[in-house]
This record gives structure tokens, C-alpha cells and sequence, in this order.
């Protein structure tokens, strides 16, 4: 007999319905009206929320303090740094008007600006425009920013979290007197990364540099995680950039050395977006809906009160008492909303809180409680006392459970192949993942990638250093690179 | 002779040239190369963010959850409410085109949108919108949400915080099952606000009414806290409002009541932006630049080390010693930028920093430091054990003398007048402020006023409920309002 899920479809069954299930279930998130845009809702908020919570804090212990430039770049700007147009000036969106008019019943644009104006789709430009001005002198510097914000990529295909027109991320802009300083800067950020999507959301991910054609527009160097999703493929998690002087010069960050001469700084830049969220959901969810983290969850307990008229204060003075008797550091929400208490449980599984308390008269009589355990959907009896006294390693295993889970599905998805054909078996396969192949660093023959819809998506820090024939082109490497599908 | 003061320009000289030299002295903000946009600096974002985590901390405490919904609002979206199309469509960021197309080595607009956007210049009918599809049982109500962002209003005019096309704010949004519940949740956020303002802050504040004809548009009732600057201007500087079922029939907020009937929500919004940071600057700044209250400087206390290269290890660690010794609620820096101790120290005076200390060989001999109080540039020596025990209460000396001198200033600004003649003077004359006049709550004659530059900022909360003639009218009535020039 097949096992009923909370959500109707299963990872296996398609993948990609079963995501926006997953988050439809959750109340994470929905498409706007407004074409490719999406509204983040209170709970996929809150998520977001505590991972700016520590992301922010680990940025200013690391000496980077918070600033905000403007959302509008003109579009001449653009033309300064030719990489960068190139990579970016093709789909943003223009503001062209600064009015509306009203005529025959309909608002028309009006006022026509003399230099349009794009809504930033990353800043590199207009904070480096910035600090041009602040960098006087290498007693300025390092200038080590970061902006929470709001950006726009006209995407042509969306979808929630992966892709959107607007989005919202954190872009780390950092300006150096060296090169060394700024590539210690850029790796630094890159490992914070690294510990945040590995150790913090606890999701399988491959840090290394992405290939030279496929690196940020306009950087000499871009460090990436990729993480591995449940259906195989590849998600770029974070990227981190060493820019070299390359922006320096399009935007005139110039200041005097210690050599009393004019020299151009060094600068990086570094961003993870709400895509993060995607990513997190296609690591850890399950056929019945969201899992999460302790340290991202918005509530670790959920109480939902069994109430009979005849005895809701009761039941619900001792839903307040087992609150008041967990631990500071464990967040509970008591559910009062007036729904059948079935519902608000199944509506909380898909949540992913990890653990889902039913109380009523029962509970109060007997001193025990009944625990839903999120991971497994097992019902645990125990007293309230073991229940309160043992809530935190609870959640500590939670999460051990959770990274177990996910690391054992990934690590059976890593391959390491030889050739082409080895390489093309996989990805025509059903089971598909990274696979870890040599590649001699060359564009030749990436068309054969193309046609399996198959990238290089990182050349991996930890290296084999053996020597072999490059899956594509046959020569001779010790460069090993991770090909895989990709979100 | 004349006190030097750290300021070229005094309040009194030019308090617009003031306002600008304390907000680049203290390296708040500048202006950016985008026509009315602003670079919101690290100190001045750091004051910001603190101000933020107040405030949020305090919609959480009362149930709202923050989300995120879409910068761009399609045009005909405000063809839905009349009075608000007509307060707002007028001057807004149009979004045409999606694409950059490179023509004779020029960056063009193309890619024309079928509708176009606005960037959002506030969010009552996006969000709206949303709240229409998840309140669909009067169970789902209240839904109470706010949401930190950007906002655009293409102003002609601009000046730094008060006045700028791009800000940033944050905008309450409830919907409510009954307008007793709406216009509760109205007067509670302007609590807040109150709260925030003149408590806080210790800004000076009259709280009240808008009248009818400047209310926020489509809004059935306005709250304001009308702030008085030290040029005797007044400063809106956060609105609430009761929009009644407005917006939920715009936008279709309709629900089914306990009756089983369907019926149309509630609505409120409530907003405070950056904006309050200039009514800051223009409460508590003198000539000698931005005076802060310890509850949003980002430090309380600065230390500066007298470094001669001989003996800057052991400086350096005197400094970290102190550091370390000082409560965990005091926010310490060190500044150890390679700058002249005595350009830095007025550079902290300028920044508004409550305490700086100068440590050199002569306060690690002694035992003792000699502390610059900003607020009065007093000079006075003690014992480093006597400084960290007393620091707290020194702290709060610091805020309660900020606000006794901004109180006192305000208060004698506090003119009671019962003719227009009286009311004409005191705005021809060079000690404006706020004056309380009888007035009968219609339009007429506000022509005169208009003459004056001077408008009705609020019907106060605290009324004296004495009858007497109406300024502008002749006619008795028991209201009266404050009138003001304002920002």
C-alpha cells in the first residue's frame, strides 16, 4: 500500500511540480501579478530573515559595515566597463518617464527623462562611483561594504525563489590597496559563504572557481558553491569575485599610495539572494513538504490547542505554561486561529516545524505529552518534563538527521568518470548528479556539454593533482572540474 | 571674542547650509550622480539599522510579521482609487522598456513592456492585492504585515533625508474583520510612533490629526506626529491612517463574516522613513555638528590612540584593555586609521559621539583618562575605574540633557494665539514655531495662510475643548490646531 504524503506530489514523480508545492504548502511565497515577480509571504520572510540575521553579524565581525546606494544607475554608466555591459546591459528594466498623465480615462507615461535610468541589476558601478570619492588616500582604505537590497534581472523563464525579475540579496563591494589584500578578500568571503551553506544551512555544496568564460562579467576571478539539489542538478549558491582593477579604472577608484604616487585600487565583490531559499528547499524538503534548520526555523514548536469550548482557558493556559518552560533559545508559536486542529497539523508538517505539540485535556491530565516529529512524522509520547529538559538536543539532532539525509543522497550522486561517453551515460540517465571529470581548461568542444544541456560548473579547491586525458578534448590535464545540470 | 566652533556655518547664520555641513561632517550621507538620489553613508546607515531593529522589535512584539512584495505596480493598478491616483500617480519612476540594445556605441532603451511599471512610491494597492487572496474567511483576519523597502517619488526639489526620489522606509499594512479593530490598529501604530519620536528619540512632538484635506491619499483618517526643528519648522515625521474600506473595495479585500456573508475589510498603513534622520539632525544637532542619543550611535565611546611609533604597542593595548572593561551594552571604537589624533578627535566631535577619549603614554602612567564630552566639548579627567563604573549613567545624563535642551528650546517655540493678525506676526518674525489657534475645520480662507508659507499641521490629540473664534473663519468652534511652516 502506498504510503500517503502531505504533499500530492512526490519528488520522484516531478521534481518541479513537487517544488512549488513545497512552497505553495509552506506559505513561503507566490507569484505577484506584476509579470515575473514574486511576493515573499510572512513565513518564507522569516526564513529570509534569520539568514540575513547571520550572514549580517558574521559581514561586521569581518570589519564590513552596511551602506545603501541608489536603486537607479544611468544607463551610460554601462558603457564604462565593456565586460560588464556586456554580461548585464541586456535585460533590466528602464525607467524612461517620471510621470503618469491622465488621458481619456488611462494613465499614460509623461515627462520623459534625458538619460534613462535602469533599475540596478548588480553595483558594482554605482558604489564604485562612490568610492572613487571616499578613496583619497591608502589610509582610506580598505573600504569594506555591503547593501541589503533589492535588484531586477529581466528574466524571460521565472520561477520562485530560482529566478525572479526582482529579488532581493546582499552585495558585499570591498576596495584595496593591493592585489594580495583583495584576493585574501575575495577568498575570505567565499569561505564565509561556504561555512553558511554548508555549516549553517547544512546543504551539500562544492566550493571552487568557476571556468573563465562562465565568471562574473567583468571579474578576473569567480568563487563559487554549487550546491547539489535533490533531483541531481546544480545550484550556484553564492559567488564571491576578485575584479582586479578592472571596475577601479572604469569608474576612477584612484588614491595615493604609500609611494605618495596615484594608483588604481583593487576591488571584489560578493552576493547570496533569496535564490538561497530555493536552494535550501530542494536540499531538505521531503514528499510531505518543507524541513528547517534550527537556526533558520521560525518557530522549533508548534502548540496547537485541541479547544472544546467548555475547556479552552484551561487548555489554554497550559499551552502558555508549557511555553513559559522552554529554554530562551527555543521558539514556540501557540496556533489559536480558529481552524479544525487536523488541518493547522498537516499545514505545520508542510511548514517544516520539527516539532508539532497537540494539546488537550488529555495532555493535562496525564502529564504527557504526544510529539510530532517533523523528519519522520512518528508520534512520541513522553513526559512534559523529559519533553522541556531534552528540547534542545532535540533540535540538535534534528538537524544532525537532516545533514545525514541530505549528504547521503549526495555523496551516492557524485561520479567520477573518465570519459565523454562515461560522462554522457549519466546525465542520459535517470539518476543524474556531478560528476567529477578532467578538463583542460579550454572553450574546444564545449558544444558537446550544450547539447546535453550540461555545464562546467566549478573547477573544485580540493584537487586530485593526478594526471589524465580531459573528458573533452583529450589533452593531457591534472585539472579536475565538476560538469553537471544546473538550476 | 567668538567661540570656534567644529562647524564653518552656525544654525543661526544659515540653518539650510548647517543642516547640509552637519550631515557631510558627520559622514551621514551624500548626494549621489542620479538626479535626487542619495548614497546613505556607513554611519549614517548604522544609525538607520539601529532605528530599524527598534521599531521592528516593537511591530513583532505586537503581532505584525514582516514580507516582501513587488517594486513594480502595473500603471493601471491606480486606476482603481480615485483619491489615491490623484495623490499619487502624479510624480513616479515609469518603467517602459526591458532591455538595453547597443546602437552607434550608445546603450538605448528597447524592448517596449505592454504595460508599464511603477516603481512603487508606497504599496497600499500591491499589497492589497495579495491581502485579497489570503483573506478569504473573516478566521484569516487580522493580517497584519509590514515590509522594509525602497520606495520612489519623483520630487523636483530634493534635499538630503528629508527630501530624496529614492528613501527608505518601512509601511505597516493590516486589514481588519471591523472598523473598531482598523481604527485601533490606526491609533496604536501612531502610539508607536509617538513613542519612537519622543521618547526614543526624545524628539520634540505634538501628536494629532491631519485635517481633512491634506490627509494621506484615499486614507479616511490621518495620524501625525508633527515635529518642531530648531528653525521652528515642523516635520511630519510618521503617518498612520484608517483608509476604511477604500482600498479593500479597490482591490477587492472581501472576506466571509461570522454571518456567512461577504464582506469588505478594514484597512490601515502606517510608514516611517529615513526622513526621521533629518528630524533628528534638526533636533539635537548643534554648530558643532550631529549630536546622537545612545540608544541609535553606533558608538557610545571612541577611543583614540596617541600613537608615536616607540611605544604604539603598548597604547594599543591600553586601548583594548579599556575596551574590554566596559559594560557589554556600551558600544566602544578604537580608530586606528593612520589619521592626526586631533583631526579625528573632531571628527568624532562632528559625528556626535557622546564620550572620546584620548589615550596616550600620559593616561597609561596615570591610571587616569581625560574624556571629551560632546556635548558640552568639556574636558574632564577621572580615573579609568571611575569612567567604566559611572559610563551607564553617564550615558543616560547624556540623553536626558539632549532632550531637556531640544524641550526647552521647543516649548518657548510654543506660541497660543486668538487672532490671524497674532498668528500673521509671529511668522513675519524671525523666532517662528508652532502656534495653537482655534480653527473651525473648514477650507476656507486657507489662502491666507498659504500666503504665510504656513499650513495646518495637525488637529492635536490634546485638545482644550474652550470655545473661541476660528482664525481664518470668525466662526466659534472648540478645535484647535497647530499651525506651522514645516519641511
Amino acid at each position: 500500500m502506498a504510503i500517503r504524503h502531505a504533499l500530492k506530489t512526490s519528488r520522484s514523480e516531478d521534481f518541479s511540480a513537487w517544488y512549488q508545492e513545497v512552497i505553495s504548502g509552506a506559505d513561503l511565497a507566490e507569484n505577484a501579478d506584476v509579470r515575473g515577480c514574486m511576493v515573499i509571504k510572512p513565513y518564507g520572510y522569516a526564513i529570509w530573515e534569520r539568514m540575513q540575521r547571520i550572514l549580517d553579524d558574521k559581514f561586521k565581525e569581518l570589519g564590513h559595515t552596511n551602506a545603501y546606494f541608489p536603486l537607479f544607475i544611468p544607463v551610460d554608466l554601462f558603457e564604462r566597463e565593456a565586460g560588464h555591459v556586456a554580461g548585464f546591459a541586456k535585460e533590466m528594466a528602464i525607467v524612461t518617464h517620471h510621470r503618469l498623465e491622465q488621458r481619456d480615462g488611462k494613465l499614460l507615461p509623461a515627462g520623459k527623462l534625458e538619460t534613462p535610468l535602469a533599475v540596478r541589476p548588480t553595483s558594482e558601478l554605482i558604489i564604485g562611483e562612490s568610492m572613487a570619492k571616499w578613496a583619497k588616500s591608502y589610509r582610506d582604505l580598505p573600504i569594506l561594504l555591503n547593501q541589503w537590497c533589492n535588484v531586477v534581472r529581466w528574466e524571460m523563464r521565472t520561477r520562485m525563489f530560482l529566478r525572479t525579475a526582482e529579488f532581493l540579496w546582499q552585495e558585499g563591494h570591498t576596495a584595496h590597496e593591493t592585489e594580495i589584500e583583495a584576493r585574501e578578500e575575495a577568498i575570505q568571503m567565499h569561505e564565509v559563504y561556504k561555512w553558511f551553506i554548508c555549516d549553517v544551512l547544512k546543504m551539500f555544496g562544492i566550493p571552487g572557481k568557476k571556468p573563465e568564460y562562465d565568471k562574473f562579467a567583468g571579474a578576473v576571478d569567480t568563487y563559487t558553491v554549487e550546491a547539489m539539489m535533490q533531483d541531481g542538478k546544480a545550484l550556484q549558491a553564492a559567488t564571491s569575485h576578485y575584479l582586479g582593477q578592472n571596475f577601479a579604472k572604469a569608474v576612477g577608484i584612484e588614491f595615493q599610495g604609500r609611494d605618495g604616487k596615484l594608483q588604481y585600487a583593487h576591488t571584489t565583490s560578493w552576493g547570496l539572494s533569496t535564490r538561497i531559499i530555493g536552494g535550501l528547499i530542494m536540499s531538505h524538503s521531503d514528499d510531505d513538504g518543507l524541513n528547517l534548520l534550527s537556526a533558520i526555523a521560525p518557530y522549533h514548536i508548534v502548540i496547537i490547542p485541541m479547544i472544546k469550548d467548555e475547556n479552552s482557558n484551561k487548555i489554554m493556559e497550559y499551552c502558555h505554561k508549557i511555553k513559559s518552560m522552554l529554554p530562551d533559545s527555543v521558539r514556540c508559536f501557540i496556533d489559536t486561529k480558529e481552524y479544525s486542529p487536523q488541518n493547522k497539523k498537516w499545514d505545520y508538517v508542510r511548514k517544516g516545524v520539527p516539532f508539532i505539540l497537540e494539546i488537550g485535556t488529555k495532555e493535562i491530565e496525564s502529564g504527557n505529552i504526544c510529539v510530532t516529529k517533523r523528519l519522520t512524522l512518528e508520534k512520541q509520547n513522553m513526559s512534559l518534563g523529559e519533553f522541556v529538559e531534552g528540547i534542545e538536543s532535540m533540535l540538535i539532532q534534528h538537524d544532525e538527521c537532516l545533514q545525514k539525509q541530505n549528504e547521503n543522497f549526495c555523496k551516492k550522486r557524485i561520479f567520477k568518470v573518465n570519459t565523454f561517453a562515461e560522462l554522457k551515460e549519466i546525465f542520459k540517465s535517470d539518476k543524474i548528479g556531478f560528476v567529477k571529470a578532467k578538463w583542460s581548461g579550454t572553450s574546444k568542444n564545449l558544444k558537446l556539454l550544450d547539447e546535453l544541456a550540461v555545464s562546467i560548473r566549478c573547477i573544485p579547491t580540493e584537487q586530485s593533482g593526478s594526471v589524465a586525458k580531459c573528458v573533452l578534448t583529450g589533452d593531457e590535464t591534472t585539472t579536475d572540474a565538476i560538469f553537471a545540470k544546473s538550476y
